[in-house]
């Protein structure tokens, strides 16, 4: 990857983390997939890391960026860049589904028991970050190509088992996309956000462990 | 693929094009697989995909082709035989649908918004050639198994998220099909053309700029 | 697999012809999946594939024995005996899924329009062997790991698509399983047999017309 | 895998197993999932053995373990180390399932017919351990990549095909933790754990017949 410019990395971040909002909000949110927006999801995250990868690492998650960022994999100067990045792109692909794509969008919020909602957050965030960091920054796993179908894996179970729970987010840059949907409300950011950083920072200690 | 023949190539196409608008024609125009089409045409694609692409590229969209053409990964006069083959073999898969596999056959027409319709188009289009150019046409790629799987999973977001909005075309001889099975009037065609060739042409542009 | 004794392929097409036939008998004719009986059938299809094609190439299929050795693939000595064990264990394991698996069986016998069965079991049969030709025998994709999904998704795709106008079978051994199962009358064998082998034998013609 | 201690392997075993429980109980026993349970399960097995394998050997499972220690490719010394974090793992899974994700855990008891749960549980252990037995430990398929979908998608087709005739377990793991979740009684215990033990000890037979 280093011999992209951070140029072309954020375009890669963008237009991955863009498809994968367009995707969660339109199917799921908007509810245009039915029952099969887990699966709709999953399929769009595992195109953009196959298509994307070689670009920027097909992050598309600030958790995960802060996740490989604290394993060492990540350059300290890109990871403001891209977080921001990738929060702008989720934002956008939520008011392009809602104008674009739905023409008569009225979702309903989520409704979460915190508890519940804190645990399946932290739970699918730490097996998201835990099982990137194995498939593809660990060495013994270089050169696989599984990495994008276990990486979309992860979303697909846990928007299946929890999506129900917490909405199945799992990704900061997916919950500004609730909130700018207006499925979320701001008092509530922390249910989601505190548990995916906690999530992703138990995950890197986890895999220390391991390592 | 260069050992190919252009008649070879020709066969290719149109057995890989004939098959997988013969699966949108029986499980989703006529309602064969019912909630389950996309996933019956996303398995169609990802297999012909995996069996003529050494042959023929496994284009079977002009979209496809032109985009390739674009990217200047494929001969300028293998173009035009590629599209013509490609509107033929859907054309004849809708009417080996209606006249043989359904013996009943009675489609609802498309109902589209026009703007959710090419959004929709233009979004997913330009997902399906830009994976397309970054798994099956770039360098850093190359030698990959996964190009199969990941181009088909696009079709499968797609037609789970946009295929109740647009149809979930994304493919100029799909739309043929879908006009010779009577559920998209030819006053339509342009909401499905224009935005599948602009789809293709941005995505050879995006491609470019993190190439 | 040259190392394999016949005994050793027997074994290996027995075991996974009988899980086949058993998943089909149980999930679909007995309903025990429900709609999901095609994912069910395709994922045992394709890890009976993985785990057995290095002892006997995994056939698991009457139809598809006969386009391999056409094609030239398959010693001759060997097809009567893999044809004898698939039809054996598709037979076995339909008695095992009505005695052991289900304890009330009533499954409802295949309603076929004759014209449209002959189509779906043609066309799929076809593309079956065909993209098995492909992807398991043709030197361009020696060495390649996508066979078993590329082989499983066809029957995915099939099962789906023509599940509900044929039975979805495009194999014999999986025909005489229901014929076992009491779903398929003897006098409507025809209807199964004869399209699947004609579509293996066009599928080794339009194999060789390409390659 | 020898590099790691045993300590990092039992971490391993741990974070496999509980996920793949915590994906059970919350998807499956209090339903989160609906029908589409065992497409979570299977996912989240696969994604734990793509990411823990390196490490471990991702077995996760108490049958998997002796069988893979019967064929003489898992050192004595672990045996039961492994399967005491198994059980442990998955015992905590469904506690952290009742008590954190589901808010109102009324669970339904499993309704088994005793033949048709034993039956379904021999078929499918003996179908996982020996594909297991094929994909991880053969060298004729050494250096593979799809051994985590081909182990996981056996879990897939058993969850749809005989989930509702026992539970659909195939791991005395598993059914610890439906034993913790309240949905198996303590007398039925028997009727999963001698046919997954036999299941596993056939397929080791059946492996070294074709071996």
């Amino acid at each position: 990857m280093s011999e992209h410019t951070l140029v072309q990395k954020l375009i890669a971040e963008f237009v991955g983390t863009f498809f994968l909002a367009l995707t969660i909000c339109t199917a799921a949110v908007h509810g245009s997939a039915g029952d099969y927006a887990p699966f709709a999801i999953a399929s769009t995250l595992m195109v953009m890391i196959y298509g994307l990868g070689h670009v920027s690492g097909a992050h598309f998650n600030p958790a995960v960026t802060i996740g490989i960022w604290l394993r060492g994999a990540c350059d300290k100067e890109e990871v403001a860049p891209y977080i921001a990045t990738q929060i702008i792109a989720g934002s956008l692909a939520a008011i392009s589904s809602s104008n674009i794509l739905i023409t008569n969008p009225k979702p309903d919020a989520l409704e979460m028991n915190t508890l519940s909602a804190l645990g399946a957050e932290f739970f699918f965030t730490f097996a998201l970050v835990f099982v990137i960091l194995n498939v593809a920054t660990n060495e013994e796993n270089s050169g696989n190509q599984y990495y994008g179908a276990a990486i979309a894996f992860v979303v697909l179970s846990g928007a299946l088992t929890v999506g129900g729970i917490s909405g199945g987010s799992f990704n900061p840059a997916v919950t500004s996309a609730l909130l700018v949907s207006d499925v979320l409300e701001v008092t509530d950011i922390w249910i989601h956000l505190i548990p995916q950083i906690t999530g992703a920072g138990v995950a890197v200690l986890a895999y220390r462990a391991i390592e």
